[in-house]
């Protein structure tokens, strides 16, 4: 162990191979439940997979307990849940057992939290075998241990607000969060589509818009059903239906190019459409793991479209007050979030 | 022929298959040299092929021949040159023999130009067979046509630049017009740091970071040979040696975290490095096609860093004119230019 990673608050000290990268490149992390001076250890309750990784491990592996396998045989070899394939992870939900004396991050042992930095770089050693988990949602109970460094988030639950309604809106909370900030800079009244604005991210992040002071606010979704239920939630007047992988249904169905596009659909192939929907000199926010850099590079550039385009950052100062206020706040947002929980039972 | 693409600007009335889609998603374009009421017709001289798509095909087919033979089989069956396994393709040189009467290019018959859309989204027809070139550069002279869509981008050739210069220049003229326009946004005087200063999409963004009011300015190279040909060609004082893919390296090499950062090495696993180095409430620019969009978003989620992240857009207005301007007026960034293509002989 080198002298400038041994009380890293980037958990350089807990790189096992290779060394001297940081935990989210690392090959494997020391996940041993042993708590550093600036470090938190927590017993972990519930791990919250990323959708995108949760589809990609059922499309390799047919059936729950496949599922399962391979999740325990990602986090025994790693000592982090990081799906090889689409490199994502998730976030978890424990109680803190032990805080080390040098901590930054304000915890006390006892206290309920979600994790706000992703699983991918965060120790992680699962002692139950996912016995509780059929693997056939992406919410998985688990007992383990998890370890946060200096510089992790972590959010503590509220007492005010149902848990997996909070962890839900907390596992996309960069997401209104950085909408609301992009759709400031465009002011006043700027134009403002979200595609995919029926699902979590999304609507969120259109109830952010709104807050923001967006003028025309389009939520594109691809279904009827799903419209309906945007429409009813009163997040947005416009509501459209098209496929986010077709650029040129995603163009006629917007019209007018808008200010700000914000991409919250996790699937892949959504680049072009978002830069078709987008005015020049406007910006484009992807948040969707499953964007392609290159596509997006290349693709706008093809389209000799000025426009910015942001990688979504999951992190935004406040980011976790936001969105659990915003559910609060927006009965709509909050009856779209609790309508998508009892379409999904919770394990 | 559908009426939405019988006159798209984006050319999807040469997409044969599948019908719907942009040209570069397209399998097969129709490439046929009739040049339409929007469109421009090129007679080809060269194709300057994708470098990381070169180094594909010659790793698959050993020997010359063999390379030109796939390079020809991959226009026919597909009308445009565009790597199957890569994506990706490269930009043509030519004389322009036709305009459509409703062109917006402003482009006239003998202009010679290079295109800057990619030509993985260009019609394309060969007529030669390649027999001019021996398949052992990526450099390609050739005869055929080609055609440019209403909202392509061509840049007129300059008479005062020697050919291979400006072709270099235009290649990567994206990069120094985003980095002019970030760094802007940042005034007065913000400090910037280019990650691979010394190449030639870096060197640009240097004098372009310069010109656009940059205070401190740090050029960051992976060697003592090339940080002493950043500072003879003047074109920063602060020159420092590290390796772009090691995130703590980065840090310690810059010092005090920067407003822009701006990432010009063509190497994976420069994410989190690039963060590391930028001060809160900065921006980071990436230029490299091998930037991954997830280990860009959690890396920065990871750190708890509150910087904007840009996908650099190829596409600036008036990206190529400023190139060449920077070329003609920093004899520095000329003389790196030179020095590397005096390293790589020219067909």
């Amino acid at each position: 162990m080198t002298s400038r990673s041994e009380c890293s608050p980037y958990g350089l000290h807990r790189v096992l191979e290779p060394r001297g990268v940081l935990p989210q490149q690392a090959a494997r992390l020391d996940a041993t439940p042993v708590c550093g001076p600036d470090e938190v250890l927590v017993d972990v309750e519930r791990l919250n997979l990323d959708a995108a990784s949760f589809r990609q491990l059922r499309q390799q592996h047919p059936g729950g307990p496949a599922v399962r396998d391979a999740v325990l045989e990602i986090v025994r070899r790693r000592g982090k849940m990081q799906n090889p394939v689409t490199g994502s992870g998730g976030m978890l939900l424990g109680t803190v057992r032990e805080v080390g004396p040098k901590s930054p991050l304000g915890l006390c042992p006892g206290d309920r939290i979600a994790t706000l930095v992703s699983l991918t770089l965060t120790p992680l050693a699962i002692t139950d075998g996912l016995a509780g988990w059929d693997g056939a949602s992406e919410q998985v109970p688990c007992q383990g241990t998890a370890v946060l460094f200096g510089r992790s988030i972590a959010a503590v639950l509220p007492d005010d607000l149902p848990e997996p309604l909070a962890l839900s809106a907390l596992d996309v909370c960069g997401a209104p969060a950085l909408t609301h900030r992009v759709v400031r800079r465009h002011a006043p009244t700027p134009a403002v589509c979200v595609l995919g604005g029926g699902g979590k991210s999304g609507s969120l992040s259109l109830a952010a818009a709104r807050r923001a002071g967006a003028g025309r606010l389009v939520a594109l979704v691809p279904s009827r059903a799903e419209a309906d239920a945007v429409r009813v939630a009163g997040l947005t007047d416009e509501v459209v239906v098209a496929d986010a992988r077709d650029p040129v249904a995603v163009a006629e169905a917007v019209g007018d190019p808008v200010d700000v596009t914000v991409v919250c659909v996790d699937v892949p192939g959504c680049e072009h459409g978002a830069v078709l929907a987008t005015a020049d000199g406007g910006t484009v926010v992807f948040f969707s793991m499953a964007t392609s850099f290159s596509a997006a590079a290349l693709g706008a550039e093809g389209l000799a479209a000025d426009v910015d385009m942001l990688i979504g950052n999951g992190y935004v100062p406040g980011h976790a007050e936001f969105a659990l206020d915003l559910l609060r706040a927006e009965p709509g947002v909050r009856a779209l979030f609790e309508a998508r929980h009892g379409q999904t039972p919770q394990p």
